[in-house]
């Protein structure tokens, strides 16, 4: 079975199962979590999030790149989200390999250059602390945006602000 | 206390509660699922998602912007998953308003125009389907990737495809 039909599968159960918690569209919290699309961070469970608390942002890394400065101005604009959390985790995809080797694959593959950088990094704290920085210097609103960076190891256990 | 002190607190109790799972980096399922960062959407409850299983990206809408693409290609290429899955749902913020007035907003408190569209939509099936056909004809692996597109409920319950 595909892995897409064992999750419609789950999915079935669950909303077979599922009643309506009732929560609201704009995030109870007026959080915005950033954080890796790493398999490993279920971020509802290890911030303790609940269906409705917190707008959650993931790509490759949880670097704040165009896309995740759009999604913000919409969380803020639209969502009425008021607090930003940045969370990278040890052990990252992205520390394992280098820009320019992944360009020369797909540019090979595609017969055409990737339109963008692919983003790989290697040291993470300090990739934490630039991303901040991206958001506190691309913020939408006119009022200081509180924003936090986190590293957290990938087993995942407890975060330590950057 | 902040959104932000609160999660942190939360995590610690996570944290020390926590036993390792022993995840590996490669998404068990080989399988990345994107979706819009409504807070209304815990991507492990519904799809029954175990930590370790699948990559998830996710952004205001859950379209398939070149962060999108680009978090794909990395977890094809580096984290090794296979399929696709792409979730919009109901009730989307993205169907609430439209692009050229959030652009006039921005741009009149920014004193400059947004380097990006936002992307609001008005039909989430079409988007979808939209959405669908941006990873096929961007996948960056020769081979055929499936990929599903579905919408949910966003209380949430069921999910169908589009």
């Amino acid at each position: 079975m595909s892995a897409i039909d064992e999750v419609l599968e789950k999915n079935q159960v669950f909303a077979g199962e599922y009643q309506d918690r009732d929560a609201p569209r704009p995030p109870r919290k007026r959080l915005a979590v950033v954080a890796c699309m790493d398999s490993r961070l279920d971020i509802y469970e290890i911030l303790g999030l609940e269906e409705g608390d917190a707008h959650v942002i993931r790509n490759a890394g949880g670097i704040v790149a165009d896309d995740v400065i759009r999604s913000l101005i919409i969380s803020q604009r639209i969502g009425g989200t008021r607090e930003v959390m940045i969370i990278h985790n040890t052990e990252c995809g992205m520390l394992t390999f280098k820009d320019a080797d992944l360009e020369k694959q797909v540019a090979h593959e595609q017969g055409h250059e990737a339109p963008f950088a692919f983003g790989a990094f290697s040291d993470l704290d300090e990739q934490v602390r630039r991303d901040v920085e991206q958001v506190r210097t691309n913020r939408s609103s006119g009022t200081e945006t509180p924003c936090a960076g986190l590293s957290t190891t990938s087993a995942p256990a407890g975060s330590g602000r950057c």
